[in-house]
């Protein structure tokens, strides 16, 4: 089953990490591999490191939007080591029961990987493992191929009255 | 801060599990109470009760409209029983960072427990905890109140087509 959590409302994130955990609480397998998300400062990458059955690969770890100066050739480097991370998990026989790819949607968006090589890798992983795609504005050939789409839609934010990102809550 | 995770899609549940993930990677204390859900039943049970700094309360596991020849008195009195629980978190100097209350939208909808009641709980919890309602159908005067709206919205599900919840995904 391919599953899409998308929209600019909050819960994309924390819903496929609730998703990791149901999985993990029935021993199943779980991959996630993460794009753009810092180390050590999202509160859930410090607990889901210490569980067992889940097997951890962060990729490209700034996005070039959110920290200045970062390299783009790196960045793009980076997010094309994921996707070969993604091919190899497709070509083997071995397989996880549930992989989370976060803010993939994001490295579509900004061309940092190949849509059609990309769509094509998650129909073949799909086969053998349930895959969850986060990240706002899915391109439309991915919410084609999805079996179950949610958008997560913002009806009410803080941060537009000028409210601070906050721990524990944002990250 | 009051959230409110509702709707009628996917992610309701899961998200405000990986909120909790997400605090308690930072070291905050958090409480959740949780309302019609089976135990031992949906995975991330299992892991949540093993994880230092949750305290987790189950009421009312089974809904009439889920699980036939629920006695609705029992329920009701189970949900009045959560509801107490809370005003006692509310009275006590004693903080969670984060209380997580499941399904509370439900039991709002169902008159199980007063609304009135309930808001003016919410709204002194929310002093000193952040506070997460999830539920599809949240009542008007919730939303009025949260600070932090998401609606779940369904775009495509599989088991529309006929395809059986699932182990991992579902539960």
């Amino acid at each position: 089953m391919i599953i899409l959590n998308t929209g600019d409302g909050k819960g994309k994130t924390t819903s496929a990490v609730g998703q990791i955990i149901r999985s993990l609480g029935h021993e199943f397998r779980v991959c996630l591999i993460q794009l753009f998300k810092g180390e050590n400062f999202y509160g859930e990458q410090k607990i889901l490191v210490k569980l067992d059955n889940l097997d951890f690969f962060p990729f490209a770890k700034e996005h070039p939007d959110c920290i200045k100066g970062v390299n783009l050739d790196k960045v793009v480097s980076q997010c094309r080591s994921a996707v070969k991370k993604l091919r190899d998990l497709a070509d083997v026989p071995e397989k996880y029961d549930l992989i989370v790819l976060e803010e993939f949607n994001i490295a579509l968006r900004d061309k940092f990987i190949d849509e059609n090589e990309f769509i094509d890798i998650i129909k073949r992983l799909s086969q053998k493992s349930n895959v969850i795609v986060t990240g706002r504005g899915a391109p439309q050939s991915l919410i084609d191929i999805a079996d179950l789409v949610t958008e997560m839609k913002e009806i009410k934010h803080p941060y537009k009255k000028g409210v601070q990102s906050q721990r524990g809550i944002e990250y």
